[in-house]
């Protein structure tokens, strides 16, 4: 392998239009939501935490983008036989709930983003919305 | 939505007040307890551990409050089916036990109030002696 | 005092625009930068760490927003004299580097907005246009 | 020595009476406080943060309680020639930052008191109140 490998980054640019993305869908169906975007070394690129969403829902949205960006899967499809050791395992950043989506581009994993406080289906609507608007890959 | 809402907040009297209501109640009962109250943001705001309430009781009373708080429903009311879960992405500070419920005025989720160290009804009944005495709205 | 006393917080939509008005600050002064915005309790709302922006300014940049919030006074107006001693008191949440400052609306403190990355001149540029950008009152 | 040592502790009683008074000084002189009391193991017995007071004052009246029952000496007192050393070494938890005071009686340190977020003489008088309220030794 060479030294030195080209590969590609969600700029600050894609993230305000993904968190700007993931807030309208989340007005439209009516249920606030928490929404982090991580790079892939799963560290923070941009967070919004909407009116009336669950206070909690910022730390398990940010666990599901982490684990969506390191595993390269939607955080929900975690194998119910791990979730436990891993979740211990990683102090709680590495979860099996759903509504993490990783973020891909040209076939690269760039991040992943988590979304949480509605029911399963509707946290994901959000994540995909959000991929949608910057022509990330569909999961 | 407008940018600056109108909304209300738990005055320290009514926490001082609370504190009060909840540590005779356990008095009565003669099961000391730890009270944590915290505010819509999960911050503590007043706190109390009785002699004889168990050590640990004071950890788990704050996270009963904070899951209050954030859920806008009884800490015991978290599924059993993400309780592990929660607990795990959110460094523990979400949690299925029983005697956190959420502080309501006008309709309004002011933040939580958890008590622990005796039996859960034990929980949930010095909590509500606590809300009673604020006028806050019931469970 | 009265038990619930009446207040306002800041919307998700006020957030938005603030980092909205901040990343454009940002990109015209061409100095990227980690722009967090708290509640009044210290907790984030949203953040953005732009790219090319300091990896570390996203915690700078998150300490002077809550040192804002909580002193309601610019996180550079911390006296000399304490600043060792809040910063370590508080586990690092409590800073006087420049670039944060309150949030206040109708004379009520709302939070903070920390911004890092820059020369503590261009950090404060930034925040007060997002301060503006709200109608915020300017410091 | 004998093996087990008689020894005072503080009921919840004086600490709920403590914080009452406390905060009722604060309340006279016009300064909202963040009042920690904790036993003589440095664990938290009670705390109440008054509305208005500044969110980082929790921590720093923690550790300033925390280093009174510590050293058996007002956390003022701690020499400026070790304050950074002792911060550094302890996490935070020793402060040489006025308003924490030991808790005395019968001559035994049963724990300390720790108010912040006024001037530290106000920290101090509302420590001093909290003591007298209970007829523990006076500083």
């Amino acid at each position: 392998m060479t030294n030195f490998r080209s590969t590609k980054e969600l700029s600050h640019t894609a993230v305000m239009i993904m968190l700007k993305a993931g807030v309208e869908h989340a007005e439209d169906m009516g249920q606030p939501q928490c929404i982090v975007i991580v790079d892939a070394s799963g560290v923070t690129l941009g967070e919004i935490r909407m009116t009336g969403s669950k206070l909690l829902s910022l730390d398990t949205a940010r666990a599901k983008a982490v684990t969506a960006a390191s595993h390269g899967i939607p955080s929900g499809m975690i194998p119910d036989s791990v979730r436990l050791a891993v979740a211990t395992a990683t102090g709680g950043k590495g979860t099996g709930l759903p509504g993490g989506l990783p973020i891909r581009y040209d076939g690269i994993l760039l991040g992943g983003i988590g979304v949480g406080s509605g029911a399963p289906d509707q946290d994901v609507a959000v994540a995909c919305a959000a991929l949608a608007a910057v022509g990330a890959e569909p999961i």
